[in-house]
């Protein structure tokens, strides 16, 4: 429980600058990047190797000291904020930021590599890294993995899980597990891996990946496309995901999140007039010699139009016109904020009843609460709503994290469960949600997620009061 | 430690049928399949719903009497035989055989439904289950899942793992894990299923699969292509992999494996002529409209012809044709065990290093055991080849399992270890591996797996002997 004394041990075995305890420089993590958490914590370390994390592992258990696994510190769910008693030390992934190797086909590189660094680099080899999100100038790998991150083209290629093909991570004792050799096969009992995804940290200090690439981009178009409500844009996306496996997003967007962007945002425009009460917005991608995106989308749209499987649609003329569709989602987070509180979820769930969440459950819940107003967007071919619930008028800002903010999550998540969901799609636990997951998990998984943390970090030292007590 | 007081409990909750005394009746799975492993046991459990796992699981625990779960009793490395001391009971999974729903992009199916059974009912609804190997008339996709088995189609499309879209499994309580409802996403912590997936039984049992299917094979062919040696095999794959994702298998095949086969097996022929010291069967897949996987292969092979990476090639010209080249590949494994004892090896490398092993590892091999003849086979696109050591001339037929046979697999794995890669590929460890899995594997994969079998197995009951001691 001694800090002074697991500074000591450290100052023998780290390089001078890996250990920064002046309290400006630490100033800046111990709050996650939208203000929501905040933490103490009076020692931050920034290896730079692989055994520099191995020696603060080992040092950590030896003297009782937590570690914060810190990447980009843009977790949604304050997973990455240290503990408020200053009982821990954050330790910092981004001075490993090497891409240790890059080839068409995969490239190995250190937990500190921000997603859009990874993104140029696939770039540079003519290949792609198929996974983005908004926070993409900050994320970085580790945390990508740790978190199992998900984002706009999952459709396809897949959450983290399914980029990650070998790991190098830090466990208990300071043991380095390193499965970087890429094997497409290894059947030596359960994957340490895949265990690793996903565990926030909690169980391990992922410092390299092992990371998939696909052919890179030759183009790539969008459509806007109008339909009637939420029943309408599932059976569009059975219809396209019957006939093409081009297709990389498929975002559902309700008429009045986009009404608050062309209200908030400047330099916005409706894609479609008359507006429409649901659109969606369709992005394809060409890879082959021949292949033209904008070709399979209208081949694809004009027979679901027959079909009588949407009522208007647009495809972009111009890859700046499918820069502009996608700015119009990419802002809704945005424009809703600008409009006034709200509660925010990250929920899934089975992609069939979708439909019957944004339309019944939805009303319920505007029903249990009066005056508040509810919506999901998002990425409907993976289930996956950002479902929010605007506050009444004149309610002040904090009035998500306040009793009635509270409330209403609470019902959000009881409905989500009941329809076979998860109360956390992509962003995580963290510290956010662990009370609801202990809450509403199935006993056989709390109480596996509960031995597991006992056996993979016996000192109590990974990522101290995230996803789990 | 009572099995009768374990009974006396479960009489009182399972149907009658689910219990078997009778010494006649059990004998058949105190064996595996190849004889190689025997075992007791006085007690067989078939239970027929998930609720009877969950009781017997309960009164295992709580009478301490271990279960080995049992599939199609197929495991080639002793992973389904109970412990011959007689102290555990078999759990067998075969009565639970229920094919609960099929569409045409997913089937939620019972442990107990045997492959073949699951290729059929993917063909009635125009779809496939995209795995296949050659125990499909035994094998059952509880124990696939439990061994994350992999195949001749894994190039493609993944090992089990990558089949898996939920499970159901009763872990230790008898709580039962449910992700049958298929999340796309769900980040609730890491994940529980593909901590099973690969565990062997060891850490709960596998009562239920939610699997994908993809869609229905229009056309299938096959090519059989000379080479000069692995590197230029090995050119033929990248070249191929650069072009197309329609190859579904890339099976490398040395000249004496041919003559073998063709020496052994009737009715077989060689389909090139003259031999040549190396060969490829390739398989091409058509799925869409207008799509043909002759033509693929054709302008394939002819650019890589030009490219000078193959010596001579025959693409099947019916669809007996294609399964003749088949017949010639999986008669491999009983022409060798027709010619004589043999050391037999299922391991993997990084997919770049297989050449060197077959080349100059295998030469190692022989020249430290004279008269030996070292020589590998299988799925090169994986990295998984099946490494077999024949024995010397006049050895007796337990060769592999003396001491001479285990020195020649010490050196195998050995050698695979230090070239980065595993002492099993697809086969799993079960009894047959243990020691050299704990002799070989590095310490952070050790502490790992026997802190996870402590967590999750807390009474020790969950298929014992296996993985791990």
């Amino acid at each position: 429980m001694s800090q002074q004394a697991f500074l000591d041990q450290l100052q023998n075995q780290l390089a001078p600058r890996a250990i920064v305890t002046d309290p400006e420089r630490i100033a800046p993590w111990l709050t996650d990047w939208r203000g929501r958490w905040h933490g103490k914590a009076s020692v931050l370390l920034e290896p730079s190797t692989t055994a520099e994390v191995a020696a603060i592992v080992a040092a950590a258990e030896a003297h009782g000291v937590a570690l914060v696994p810190q990447g980009g510190n843009s977790s949604m769910v304050g997973g990455a904020t240290p503990p408020d008693d200053g009982s821990a030390a954050i330790l910092s992934l981004r001075r490993m930021n090497g891409i240790r190797h890059i080839a068409p086909d995969h490239a190995i590189v250190e937990a500190g590599v921000i997603l859009e660094h990874l993104h140029a680099a696939a770039e540079d080899v003519g290949a792609r890294f198929p996974l983005d999100l908004g926070a993409r100038g900050s994320a970085t790998v580790g945390g990508l993995a740790a978190t199992n991150a998900g984002g706009v083209q999952v459709l396809r290629f897949g959450t983290m899980r399914a980029q990650v093909l070998g790991m190098e991570a830090v466990l208990s004792g300071g043991l380095v597990h390193d499965s970087l050799g890429g094997l497409k096969k290894d059947n030596r009992g359960p994957s340490l891996d895949h265990l690793l995804i996903g565990a926030e940290g909690t169980l391990g200090i992922i410092t390299a990946l092992r990371l998939r690439l696909v052919p890179g981009r030759v183009e790539r178009t969008a459509a806007w496309v109008g339909v009637a409500g939420p029943e309408q844009a599932l059976a569009l996306l059975r219809f396209v995901e019957a006939r093409t496996d081009r297709v990389e997003a498929f975002e559902l967007i309700p008429a009045a999140s986009l009404a608050r962007v062309l209200r908030h945002i400047p330099q916005t425009r409706a894609p479609l007039s008359p507006p429409h009460a649901w659109n969606v917005l369709i992005e394809a991608v060409a890879t082959g010699e021949g292949e033209v995106g904008g070709q399979v989308l209208e081949r694809l749209l004009s027979e679901a139009s027959e079909a009588g499987l949407l009522a208007d649609a647009v495809i972009a003329q111009s890859g700046e016109q499918t820069e502009q569709f996608w700015r119009l989602r990419h802002s809704i987070s945005e424009a809703e904020r600008t409009d006034g509180p709200a509660a925010q979820h990250d929920i899934s769930l089975p992609v069939e009843r979708v439909p019957a969440f944004l339309t019944g459950d939805a009303r319920a819940i505007e029903a249990a609460f009066p005056g508040t107003e509810a919506n999901g967007y998002g990425h409907l071919g993976d289930g996956n709503v950002h479902f929010h619930v605007r506050a009444p008028g004149g309610a002040d800002r904090g009035w998500a994290d306040g009793d009635e903010g509270k409330a209403v999550s609470r019902m959000v998540h009881d409905l989500v469960t009941s329809a076979g969901g998860s109360i956390s799609a992509e962003h995580g636990i963290g510290q956010m949600k662990k009370d609801e997951l202990a809450r509403l998990a199935p006993p056989a998984r709390m109480q596996a997620l509960r031995a597991i943390k006992r056996a993979m970090d016996p000192h109590g030292i990974f990522n101290p009061g995230k996803l789990l007590d």
